[in-house]
């Protein structure tokens, strides 16, 4: 008889439910639900192009319509656990009885009490008072995620809502990730202190580590708010990796479903983290997220020195593999730059690729930097900005758009090289995501230029196969994740190797991004970048022979 | 009875000539002949692509067929006088009766012994090696031309011949520059020795300066190659300005005409300086001919001590007005930059410019250098590029397009600054050629960025014009050219004044186009650009508001 682990993945305008069969690992049932409110799924406010923000009730109304979709092809009454990834962070105010404010009549439809959305930026000036205040008290909070707190995290979110909605503030029992919620919500669980919090978005958004404490001092937090450090008492102090248990389905919800009464609820994670997991994560291997923006995922075991990495978004113990420090890194616009060519152009993509194929390593004479949507990784810096040089009058569109994948990846090498010297090996690279898929261009200029080859994870729902790898492990379907992962996850069989002719032009291309990358970016020493542009036009003619 | 002046001016794809009425300065006929040979004028080789000459037969044919066709609509025999510009350096090999070697059953079809076209390239590594051999002897002949010679002028093109077409190089009797050869043809002087040689091409283009005895030395030719210091001697030792007389018509051009036999034909010029002088060139007003490329004109009189500016391309005694200083600058590419965003981006000229003109200074966060084709004047650099710094995922074709007439106007300021510290003040800017003609956005640009008045010549066709004014000179018609210029030349109307908002917004633009310009220019002391992406973005929150 087949049992069935159902791994929750929730993106930023839809949750996407997978089923997988614990005894062949094969993915037999997926299910999407298009959350029902505001604009795609996100309430936005005209006047504050910033706010972007989600109606929790969405959460559990996708839920069910995933349950039942996927009733209609599988007997759900096989599933053995459920897994939960999340966006993040993603913080919602809660009462009391662990209910969303927004969901209370006397703040309906207030934009405050709803889920701030990852991509909410309105804390902008919050992110940067709490930097400020970590480096004037010299603490070390910032020292495992980059040094620069973001308006897209936990504190700020809270902060900007004591200071523009402070009777939400004031009304707030708790705030939750929606990682920490889903699964409460789903066990039925009514007290905010009984949520099992996710150590993974714990460590990487809030400042939580066992070094300090836990969470921020309470002296600290009322540096920001006088009515912050209160809040403290009535978040957490115990954070959890997704093998453990968050809860058991409620009957209500089993009820409402059809899936088993009881069944365990992993503890919930950042939704990268956990397609990293999907992707076959382990030690020597760099998964790679790659979309309109790439998250980099590591893991370094967790008895092996880790020192603090300048410019890493964030190192957690545990935050994709448990016994593993959990690294982040990032590059805040990949596909998106793509798709900025093909528009700028008014060209296709099909066209800007096939024809960019056509073109040598360094032969269009193009160098770009990929910093259209700022630099989150090594930099940390969403003030800075893309940049081309090289352009003549005889530049054409397919050529940028090489010059921009190509970019893309010096940047990746760049993450890749301040990993390696602190002494996280990078062996192998393996992508998952929209492009991944897609490019066959992009897989090999990175093979070329990252140097190592690159394998594409098998799923093409990597997240939802994590969350369905935690749920199993959870379930005590597996006696852990590895064992797990060797059942359910993997690679394709194509693999793209680095050409060796190709790698040497690119370690001379990288040479000079990185040049133009410390300029721009500020690091000194400074030189002049006179040699930038020759050096250029050497390797274009060079590699036109 | 009427009387007329008779301009013509030889352009790199036709011949036009224009009559204007020395009574009323009106232009009072225009014909343009296009050259008959080669593509568009040009003699190609498939494989030489730096290669571009043209046939000395397509001159005096052109010459016959603008007169026939001013004949249909004038009565030529009211011409009192002819002047004469033409593209430079464009030399041709010539036998002891001054013929073309090009019309010589010996060299027929030989592309060596056509005319070596101004965009002739093909002697690259020539211009690279006097450039060489000029400063390890220690010689000041690149003193007035910008410190580095051009694989587009004289000797460049001479070596060159020497080097691929001994044959032609060796049965040249002398080489002569067409604004020389054409006037000396219509005078029918049959000994090269009688050629008037024009100052501004000499000076320009072939080193000829008094203070160094004229022409470089033959030991200086010699080391070049052994018989270039041979032909020195058969070259020329006097200059002379456009007032003075080249030759009068031969009997047999004014029977093909009906132009009067006899009439003084003016020492011929470089068609930018001619175009400057119709414009109404004069101390303290920069004259700019805005087409694909740009050239930059002043005058400075020669009364007043002009040290040796570096990075300008020519300085250079009587070639622009008779008793001043010419200085000449330019930029490679400005039209070429525009045609080239409107390729890149498929929009039209209209739609750019349109959407161009509703986005304010410093809105786009866009800063350009504007380098598409090199850097002529002040760095005196071909092997430069264009850049562009500031692009986010939001970046629009027309911002480039507004950010790039920006770039090239600051590289004009630049220009501006650079003259000044040398003591040569710019009042007020005069534009002509096809840009100004067309393009209200680029010359408010123009004038916001350089900060004084853009005013724009009133004809359409000030290079004939110069050439018609210095035929009215040469032939008497007024006492100097500067009374010639006051009867013929002129501004319009509409005059494009700085707006002192958008001033302001410029100077910090241009501090940042600087450190760019300096930086990627080679140009120390270094330092890194860590401030440029973000003063750009501070610029673009302001200027929104």
């Amino acid at each position: 008889m087949a049992k069935y682990t159902l791994g929750l993945d929730y993106g930023t305008n839809s949750v996407r439910g997978l089923l997988v069969d614990l005894d062949s690992g094969a993915e037999i049932a997926t299910a999407v639900a298009d959350y029902a409110s505001g604009e795609a799924g996100i309430l936005l406010d005209a006047d504050q192009p910033h706010l972007a923000r989600q109606a929790p009730s969405d959460y559990l109304d996708g839920f069910l319509r995933v349950a039942r979709d996927l009733a209609k092809v599988a007997d759900l009454g096989a599933v053995v656990g459920i897994g939960v990834d999340t966006t993040g962070s993603s913080p919602m105010p809660v009462d009391a009885q662990n209910r969303s404010l927004a969901d209370l009549d006397a703040f309906r439809g207030n934009l405050a009490a709803q889920c701030w959305l990852w991509k909410d930026h309105t804390s902008y000036a919050e992110a940067a008072e709490i930097t400020a205040l970590a480096e004037s008290t010299d603490e070390p909070y910032l020292l495992k995620c980059g040094g620069i707190y973001s308006s897209e995290w936990f504190w700020s979110k809270i902060l900007k809502c004591f200071r523009s909605a402070s009777e939400v503030a004031k009304a707030a029992h708790s705030w939750v990730e929606i990682c920490d919620w889903i699964p409460a919500q789903l066990a039925g669980i009514t007290d905010p202190a009984d949520i099992k919090r996710s150590r993974c978005t714990a460590g990487h958004k809030a400042m939580f580590e066992e070094a300090w404490g836990g969470l921020p001092s309470e002296a600290f937090l009322n540096k920001l708010h006088p009515e912050l450090g209160a809040l403290r008492s009535r978040l957490f102090s115990d954070v959890f990796t997704s093998d453990a248990v968050a809860g058991h389905l409620s009957a209500d919800y089993a009820a409402k479903t059809g899936l088993p009464a009881g069944i365990p609820i992993a503890v919930g994670a950042l939704d990268a983290h956990f397609g990293a997991v999907g992707s076959g994560a382990a030690p020597g291997i760099l998964v790679k997220i790659m979309g309109t923006s790439t998250c980099d995922c590591m893991v370094h075991p967790l008895s092996q020195e880790l020192p603090d990495v300048p410019g890493l978004c964030g190192i957690v113990r545990g935050s994709v593999l448990p016994g593993f420090y959990g690294i982040e890194a990032g590059q805040s616009a990949v596909g998106d730059i793509f798709n900025w060519v093909a528009r700028f152009t008014g060209e296709s993509h099909d066209d800007l690729n096939e024809a960019a194929m056509e073109t040598k390593p360094g032969e269009s004479g193009l160098l770009v930097l990929d910093w259209h949507n700022g630099n989150r990784t090594v930099l940390v810096d969403p003030r800075l900005t893309g940049t081309v040089v090289g352009l003549t009058l005889h530049t054409k569109a397919h050529e940028l758009y090489r010059a921009s994948i190509e970019a893309t990846a010096f940047g990746s090498l760049k993450i890749i090289q301040r990993m390696e010297e602190y002494g996280v090996e990078v062996r192998e690279v393996v992508a998952c995501g929209g492009i991944s898929d897609k490019s066959a261009l992009t897989m090999q200029i990175y093979a070329d230029i990252l140097n190592r080859p690159m394998k594409i994870a098998r799923s093409t729902q990597t997240c939802a196969l994590g969350s369905a790898i935690f749920a199993a492990v959870a379930a005590g379907a597996f006696p852990d994740v590895n064992t797990a992962q060797a059942k359910m996850a993997g690679v394709r069989e194509i693999v793209f190797e680095p050409k060796p002719e190709n790698v040497a032009v690119y370690q001379k291309l990288y040479a000079l991004y990185l040049q133009l990358h410390d300029s721009f970016g500020g690091v000194e020493p400074a030189a002049n970048l006179g040699n930038i542009m020759k050096d250029l036009l050497d390797l274009q003619e060079a590699s036109r022979g």
